[in-house]
């Protein structure tokens, strides 16, 4: 499972960067999450082959998320592609697409909407889930959580029994999980289990100023791509436009005991971005910019 | 008055080549002509300033050539533009561009419609005429001539006298024109004129098979863009598609006496573009690929 990113700045291109989109690689299918102008191009840049883009992720209507999604889809048809593509995101998106389309583009588009505020599962396959969970931005938006189901770890009886676990906590070990009661001992999964696979997960949590609504469900999961528009130093920016700074990210990744966080959609008035770095990881070390062409990979558990 | 080449390739990108935009610089004012996905990056790569833009030109509904439009015009509105802009082409831009813009962009977007097979003056101002008229492709279709008007040539009376031109053709000859009767002999303009300086043209056809509907108004243009996305081995594909191949590109220059030809929208299965040059060039000389990032002067007369 990895992640490349093909865009990492906020609003509009700058100083070479562009907005945002990325790609998840899992078991060789990819996911495209969000589609910036110039997606289709980048891709080329960096190899990533669009026949093997079955699923994309809108998470809001703001262009510099989707605005790409045309220009990529038109040529995917004029490259004689015949498979469905299934886009997940906000019902406008269906009448922005079918406006700009006056022939047929030779293969159909599944439009999937997600509504203003919903969690809820979109795609679920034989080794991937995901969901679609609300976050707080000037718009409606969603971010997205990403698990590769691997084999489940295989329960040990007579420890679940020395350990007194309750059974309903039970398929929560065989997906990895440990026992974490609010009251009582914690016990580590490798303790009452063996075997199998733990199941890796992704949250992107696209644009959104720091907030309850989805703390629960990125709670730790292996990497976080969380926004920081903003350094610092302009938190007052951050708070007008509902957006991230560093440090705010970076909280939000030690709150939810995240494996690795992902730092992007860069403001366009910085030109260098090394203090982004230094703010994030003085809270949370296990930090990285989101760059333009780099891949994060989530190592198998 | 100078032309950079922001994208050359037909259709999709491909081998680094982007779909068709070009901007025209006539004294420090820009006039954007098709506007791929992509433009307003490489604007930013060829230190092109966006600011400069107050007229915009669409030739037809392809997405090639106007899928960059709603970025461009979006990140001119968070770049605090105010002053209006002129977008000049087919009716349904204002639907396209209306439905993606959900709130105010801070600046006024002025739509000038053309309809199918038109032709007339879409622009007017003290130095800059701008006309569009019709070509022939799948869908409806204009070119764009930009004539630079300059300071007039002065009449001499009684060289006027001697060689009998009629008063009718005074405004032409003021204008730099020659004397070209049908019968009767022709006058060189610098005969019976003097000073001054000679209005320079530049025509771009946008996409078009070759065809009768346009060979009068590109005649003579100091720089001639003529479409040839395919070589002379696939006129088979140019004829099906409403395209052009090099040779027909470099005959429509010949007979239409221009200064110089300029050919692009360069089909995707080409990796390499030398024999465009050389087909072109065997026919019409002074043929140059319009290949991005460069830049054709068309000097002073």
């Amino acid at each position: 499972m990895k992640l490349t990113i093909l865009g990492s700045n906020a609003a509009a291109p700058a100083y070479g960067r562009r907005p945002t989109a990325q790609v998840l690689n899992i078991s060789e299918q990819l996911f495209l999450i969000d589609c910036a102008e110039g997606t289709q191009m980048r891709m080329q840049e960096y190899g990533i082959k669009r026949g093997r883009i079955n699923h994309i992720f809108i998470s809001h209507m703001h262009g510099d998320h989707y605005f790409g999604l045309i220009g990529l889809l038109n040529t995917m048809g004029l490259l004689g592609r015949q498979a469905a593509i299934n886009i997940y995101g906000p019902a406008q998106l269906k009448e922005i697409i079918g406006i700009q389309i006056s022939h047929s583009l030779g293969f159909e588009l599944v439009f999937n909407d997600i509504s203003e505020g919903e969690e809820k599962v979109i795609l679920d396959t034989n080794n991937v889930q995901v969901k679609c969970f609300p976050v707080h931005h000037s718009v409606p938006t969603h971010g997205f959580l990403f698990k590769k189901k691997e084999r489940p770890r295989v329960l040990l009886p007579e420890k679940l029994k020395e350990f007194e676990i309750p059974k309903y906590f039970y398929k929560q070990l065989t997906d990895g999980a440990d026992y974490e009661p609010e009251n009582g001992t914690w016990v580590k999964n490798e303790l009452v289990t063996e075997g199998g696979k733990k199941q890796r997960t992704y949250a992107y949590t696209a644009d959104t100023a720091p907030h309850e609504c989805y703390k629960e469900i990125i709670k730790g999961v292996d990497l976080l791509y969380h926004e920081a528009t903003y350094t610092k130093h302009f938190s007052d920016k951050a708070i007008e436009r509902l957006h991230s700074t560093t440090v705010e990210a970076a909280r939000i990744a030690l709150d939810a005991k995240v494996g690795q966080l992902i730092i992007g959609h860069f403001s366009s008035r910085y030109k260098e971005l090394h203090e982004f770095e230094l703010e994030a990881q003085a809270i949370f070390p296990n930090t990285e910019l989101a760059l333009e062409g780099k891949t994060f990979e989530i190592k198998e558990g």
